[in-house]
C-alpha cells in the first residue's frame, strides 16, 4: 500500500490488494466475456430493441447511461449461470437484458437521489435531461423488465425479480436514512449492501437454475454465489472509492466522503477512531462541514486504523464463501470463469 | 358559469356543469362507494399490511400519501368490475390494493417531478422527506405490487398491470416534452392523457373481468370504460386547475399555468387565439414569465374562446362511450352506480 501525494497534502492511497500473494496473472472477466460474449450481443441487441418507445427521450435517455461504458456484469451472470446449469434454449437472453434493465432503472434513480454529476467519466443523465427525465425513464424501464418477464411467462421468475426489486428499493431508503450518520454499525451498512447492491446479483444468478429447470439446491446455490460476490463487490467498491485506482474509472475520487455517504472504510475508521478523530468525522461527513484538506485527513486516519485493508479483507470472507458455493457444481470452464470472476471483484484495478 | 374577481383582479372562472341540463341529484361517488365499501374497507388494510418494511420510513411516507385524503377511486373500479362481472372469491382485494400502491407510486414520483409542495391541501412527500425517499418509496411501492401480483398467480392481471405501468411511464415522459411548448397538438395532449391517466383506469377495470374468469368480450367492455372514463375524468381535472371549485380541493388555483404545463383548456385557447394571445402564452408558459395579474388574463382569454366549456364538452364526449361500454353488463345497482362514476367525473364540484 502506498500514498500519493498532491500540492493539496495527500490524496489518495493506492491499495495493493495482492499484498501477501504469490504473483499471478492479473483476474479478469475476459474469460467470462469469452465463455458468454456471443449471448451478451444477442442480450446487447435485445436491451436496444426492447427500450424502443414512440416517444423518443425515452430510448435517448436510457441508451446514454446503457451504452456509458457498463461491465454488464449482471445480464453476464445471468449467461453463464445459465451455461453453468447446462440450459440450451433462448430464455436467457431477454431475462439477462430484464437484469440489465432493473440494475439501470436503479442507476437513474439512485443518480437523482446522490445529485451525481459524472457517472463512469460520462455526464449522468439528469444533468443532461433533468431530474424529472431520468425518475420516469427508470420508471419505464423497471415496467419493461415486468412487461418482458411476463412475455417470458415463468412466474417463479417473476417472483424472484420482483423480489429483488423491493428488496434493493428498502436498500437504497436505508443507504438514504444512514447518510451522515456517522454512527452507523457495521451491521446496518451489511443490511444496506446486501440489499441494494447483493440482492440483484442473487437474482442474477438464480434464474439461470430456474431457467434451465434445475432442483432447488442449485438455485439456492447459485443465489449464495451471487449474493456473497455481490458483498464482496459492493465492498471493494466502496474501498476504491478512497483508493487512487479510481481515478481511471473516470470517477473522481472522494464522491462518497463530499456526499457523506457512510461506508465501511468509514465506520471502521469512526469506531476505532479516539475523541478527536470522531469528531473530524461528525464535522466533516454528519455536518458536511468540509475544507479541501479533509479529503487527505480522512486518508490518513483510514491508513493509521487499517480500514482500507480490512474492508478488502472482509470482501475475502464473501468471496470465500461465494467460491464455495460454486463448488457444488462441477467443474469446468464455466465454473473457472465464475471463480475468476470473484477474485477479478476483489482485486480489479481497472 | 360566472366569474370570481379577488383584488388582483378575476382570479376563476366558476363553471357550471349543469348548464343546459335538468336539475337532477348532484351525482356523486356514494353507490359506488356503498356498493364496494366493505371490500373498500379490506383494500385499506390490506394496503396497510402490505405497504410494511423493516425499513420504518416506508411506510411513514407511503402512508402519509395513501391516507392523504384520496378517494380510492381506482381500487373502487376494480372492486366495482369484479362485482359487475359476478366474482365472488377475496382476489380482487388485493388487487385493488396493487392498482392503488401503482397509482401512489406514480403520485410520489409525479411530485418530484412537477416540484410540488402540496397535494389536496397537505405538504408533499418530497417536502416532508426530501426527493430522494419519495423516488425510492416510489420504486419500493411498484415493486411490491408486483410481488403481490405474483403471489395472486395470473400471468394475464401481470401483464395488463405491467403494461399499464409501461404505458403511464411513456405517458409522463411524453407529459414533460410537453411541458412549455404551447405548440402542443390537441391530439398529443390526448396522448398523454390517455397514457398517463386512462392506463391505470382502464386496467383497473379489466382485471375485473379477469378475476371473474369472464370472456373477453367483457374485459374489454371493462376496459373500454375505464378507459374513456379516465379521459373524461383527467379533462375534467384539468379543467378544474383553472376554476374556483378547486379551492375547496385545497389545490390552489392555477398550478397548471405556474408550471407552464401545457392542457387542453390551454391548446385550445392559444389555437383560437390571435397574435398578441399567442405572444402572451408564449411568455407566460414557454418562457414562464409571469407576473401576479397573468392568471387573470389567462382566465379571460379562456372564457373568450370558451376553452373550460369545450374541455368539459369533450369530457362529456368520452362520458358517454364509457356508458355505452357499460351498456354492455346486465342492469342492475352495480351498472348503476358505475354510470353515475361517470356522471360525478364530469360533474364533480367537491
Amino acid at each position: 500500500m502506498y500514498t500519493i501525494f498532491s500540492e493539496e497534502g495527500r490524496v489518495a492511497i493506492v491499495l495493493s490488494l495482492e499484498e501477501g500473494r504469490n504473483p499471478s496473472p492479473k483476474p479478469s472477466l475476459d474469460s467470462l466475456l469469452a465463455l458468454t460474449g456471443d449471448d451478451l450481443d444477442q442480450v446487447n441487441q435485445a436491451i436496444l430493441r426492447r427500450m424502443e418507445s414512440r416517444v423518443d427521450l425515452i430510448p435517448k435517455l436510457a441508451g446514454h447511461i446503457i451504452a456509458g461504458g457498463g461491465k454488464r456484469i449482471r445480464p453476464m451472470l445471468t449467461l453463464a449461470a445459465t451455461k453453468l446449469c447446462g440450459y440450451a434454449g433462448q430464455r436467457h437472453i431477454l431475462l439477462a437484458a430484464c437484469v440489465e434493465f432493473i440494475h439501470t432503472a436503479t442507476l437513474l434513480h439512485d443518480d437523482v437521489v446522490d445529485e451525481s454529476d459524472l457517472r463512469r467519466g460520462n455526464a449522468t443523465a439528469n444533468v443532461l435531461w433533468g431530474n424529472e427525465a431520468s425518475v420516469l425513464v427508470g420508471d419505464f424501464l423497471i415496467s419493461r423488465a415486468f412487461q418482458i418477464m411476463v412475455e417470458d411467462g415463468s412466474l417463479e421468475i417473476l417472483r424472484i425479480l420482483a423480489n429483488a426489486s423491493a428488496v434493493i428499493a428498502e436498500g437504497e431508503v436505508l443507504q438514504l436514512l444512514t447518510a451522515n450518520d456517522t454512527a452507523t454499525s457495521e451491521d446496518t451498512y451489511m443490511e444496506v449492501i446486501t440489499a441494494k447492491t447483493a440482492a440483484l446479483f442473487s437474482a442474477a444468478c438464480r434464474i439461470g437454475a430456474v431457467v434451465a429447470d434445475r432442483p432447488k439446491a442449485e438455485a439456492e446455490a447459485l443465489d449464495s454465489f451471487g449474493r456473497n460476490l455481490g458483498i464482496a463487490f459492493q465492498l471493494v467498491d466502496d474501498a476504491l472509492d478512497y483508493s487512487a485506482r479510481q481515478a481511471t474509472l473516470g470517477k473522481s475520487i472522494g464522491d462518497d466522503f463530499k456526499e457523506g455517504k457512510i461506508t465501511l472504510p468509514v465506520v471502521l475508521a469512526y469506531r476505532r477512531g479516539d475523541a478527536t478523530e470522531r469528531a473530524f468525522w461528525e464535522r466533516t461527513l454528519a455536518r458536511l462541514e468540509q475544507v479541501p484538506e479533509d479529503l487527505a485527513t480522512a486518508l490518513s486516519l483510514m491508513e493509521r486504523h487499517g480500514t482500507l485493508r480490512d474492508t478488502i479483507e472482509r470482501a475475502r470472507h464473501y468471496g470465500a464463501i461465494a467460491r464455495d458455493a460454486l463448488a457444488f457444481f462441477p467443474p469446468g470452464p464455466v465454473a473457472d470463469a465464475l471463480s475468476e470472476t470473484i477474485d477479478f471483484c476483489i482485486h480489479r484495478a481497472y
